[in-house]
């Protein structure tokens, strides 16, 4: 029985009281979320380190982060201490995206190391592995790409990102309306190539129901890729995105009949005053399915400091109900992550998701922030590097510019806090 | 003549002329800007390294470094050095906001090396010499105060926050209300500390009369502080603040009567659903003159990143319409900031004031990042590096993981701009 199929018999699961307990909400709302689809646990059984998250309405703006190989870096060890530092710093997920070296391998050092839910992309493998042997994706049979998919279940994967939604119509729409950066998703474009080249439909598309056998059988959650995300400012909220934003509506409606968890991925670039109506609509048109959105990049021109862009758009995604943000990193644009990157990139989209939950109203988020307040008052600077996103960061900043007084250095002898306290210290503190 | 009566009288200015030119809009509309009090050029005639630079309604959104010396760090060679940091990375205005040392030199040091607008808020001046000779802030005369503006308008500095709209009635309000972190602006603390002390009301706010007759006679710009904002989400648009906000309104409309330039402050600590309100009360109760908002923060919890939590409330401000952003740098509420934290707080702010310029429709903005994506799309590494925000961080990102191939080393072969042109070459770029 798959999770979803658990939690429709109405008995509780280990996955969603885990989830409930982390939460600090009711075991009934999880197990609702789950049955309705506005919840998902992505869990397979065969992930045996893992502590499962919940994704979606009502629990905590979730983030994830990106590591992986290329075919100019593919040393496991690196990738594993990537691994590490996002999770140390609070990923609530963790994508291998590899597409160097030994790629199965690779995952399989990777995952059990993982104890966040483990995502990948199997069309990657498959296709290096084409390139690698013919020469060329187009190749590529309807049956290598579900063995693919196949395989990673086996490995204990427990969500996979599946362009099902670039379809023929949906590229066609896109060529007869002409775009400035084309197609900036690797999955999206590798079928491209390969619906174009050999004129037919995308196999994960045509073959939808086969999908839905496999994600059955080993229980992973099936994330929706947006192979049409926009890539560049101007070509966002356009026909080709939306096109393929509405097959994945349809998509979202037989993965919850054949109770087979599933999420949707979204842009992308995209300006800050389309963000809320994109958001709007993917929970429309997909039926309240939790909403994974990869940036949105506000501007095309932050390259090094894409980690920021990335924060700014994650943020008003996710505070118009977006459940899931992708981060960026400081080296998007520009290169592989390092360490560095990856630690930049999690806090960056930390500070985006807990913006957002504060005014989503998520049980414990401004509270958090009330605490850090008051501790900042009471010029307690143990409580408020305690309370800090990064403690050691707080401490290191507090004492970079020494200072003789209870204040910090920023205002020595002459901060506010401490000159209104005498003069209005009487004052009530709110509730 | 200050420079709005030289703009009413129809007769084209320099200031505003240069400005026309930086933005690719009309003198016109600059002067007429000027005029209707829509936008500022803050330019003291005595600030002769001045490159005047405007503020407001159809200008590109603006960004404000903020260095100066404490109690704790008081060299004048380390203000130096940030502030060329800072106008090197893009800083359009720098604020001086020095309380340690010999506040007067540092200034004269400072300002002739600054070829934009310099800002500064002259109660530190007073209150620290105040507190040094008498051991207290309470015995500062009126004269005091006011001299202390005479001061810095008398070395050249374009504007100045002046709090005058902490009232005696603003502070009972927000005594009568409470709040979790009360006042934790250094203006505002001053002068609530003279206020109850003294029983009378705010020297600035009694005497405005003689403010605008500094600032006719001298040509500064008045940037009304806000000296009650909120420094906890949960303080936020709180009855004190808005208190003093229509107190601003006020006398928005009395400096512009007085032919003297007026801009208006804003929070702060601002959770993210509220900021597009704060930006259009402010618009409305101060008619519309240029905002300028300190971040404002969308979280308490972000010490050490509080660049990040400043860019996104100041995109969002933006994009609502706010004209110039205060930068935050990730020293925030923990120390006085290094070189290394100004040019992190300058470029953060700057990708925010770009992302709001967006969406604003401001001239220029949508074609920079148009051509960044076509340099993206070509595979165009030089132009990618000229067109980024911080061309050489761009350049050092692109090469620390060094590719054999034309794309990055993220994709390495598997590059999807390199194999959609394959398949979609014949695509057409949007207009």
């Amino acid at each position: 029985m798959t999770l979803i199929e658990r939690a429709r018999k109405g008995s509780s699961t280990p996955e969603a009281e885990q989830v409930a307990r982390a939460e600090g909400v009711t075991v009934e709302s999880v197990l609702s979320g789950l049955v309705d689809g506005t919840i998902v646990i992505p869990s397979n059984p065969l992930h045996h380190s893992l502590q499962p998250r919940g994704i979606g309405k009502g629990l905590r703006t979730k983030v994830n982060a990106n590591i992986g190989t290329s075919s100019d870096s593919f040393d496991v060890n690196t990738e594993l201490r990537k691994l590490n530092v996002a999770v140390e710093c609070g990923a609530d997920a963790l994508m291998d995206l590899s597409t160097g070296g030994d790629i199965g391998a690779i995952r399989r050092v990777l995952l059990p190391a993982c104890t966040v839910p483990f995502g990948t992309v199997p069309i990657y493998q498959a296709t290096v592995q084409a390139i690698e042997s013919q020469g060329s994706i187009v190749g590529l049979t309807p049956d290598d790409l579900f063995g693919a998919v196949e395989a990673h279940a086996k490995d204990g994967v427990d969500f996979m990102t599946i362009h099902c939604g670039v379809t023929a119509s949906a590229i066609e729409r896109l060529r007869s309306q002409g775009r400035l950066t084309n197609i900036v998703s690797r999955g999206g474009a590798f079928l491209t190539g390969w619906i174009l080249h050999n004129e037919r439909e995308n196999p994960f598309y045509e073959y939808f129901d086969r999908l839905l056998e496999l994600a059955r059988t080993y229980d992973f959650a099936l994330s929706l890729g947006d192979g049409l995300r926009p890539g560049s400012i101007v070509d966002a909220s356009d026909r080709a995105q939306f096109q393929e934003l509405i097959v994945l509506g349809e998509l979202v409606q037989r993965a919850r009949a054949a109770d087979v968890q599933v999420f949707v991925e979204g842009p992308g670039h995209v300006p800050m005053d389309q963000i809320v109506a994109n958001v709007q609509m993917q929970k429309t048109l997909c039926q309240g399915a939790p909403f994974y959105v990869l940036g949105p990049l506000v501007t095309d021109i932050g390259a090094g400091y894409d980690h920021i862009t990335g924060a700014i758009g994650g943020a008003i995604a996710a505070g118009a109900g977006a459940d899931f943000l992708c981060y960026v990193t400081p080296s998007e644009h520009l290169s592989l992550p390092d360490e560095d990157d990856v630690r930049d990139g999690v806090i960056a989209s930390m500070i985006a998701a807990h913006a957002a939950d504060i005014v989503k109203g998520v049980p414990g988020a401004l509270e958090w922030d009330k605490k850090m307040s008051k501790a900042r008052k009471d010029l307690d600077w143990a409580a408020q590097a305690d309370l800090a996103l990064v403690p050691e960061l707080s401490r290191k900043g507090h004492a970079k510019t020494p200072t003789s007084e209870r204040a910090c250095s920023m205002c020595g002898k002459y901060c506010a806090m401490a000159i209104v306290e005498q003069y209005l210290g009487g004052v009530s503190v709110k509730p």
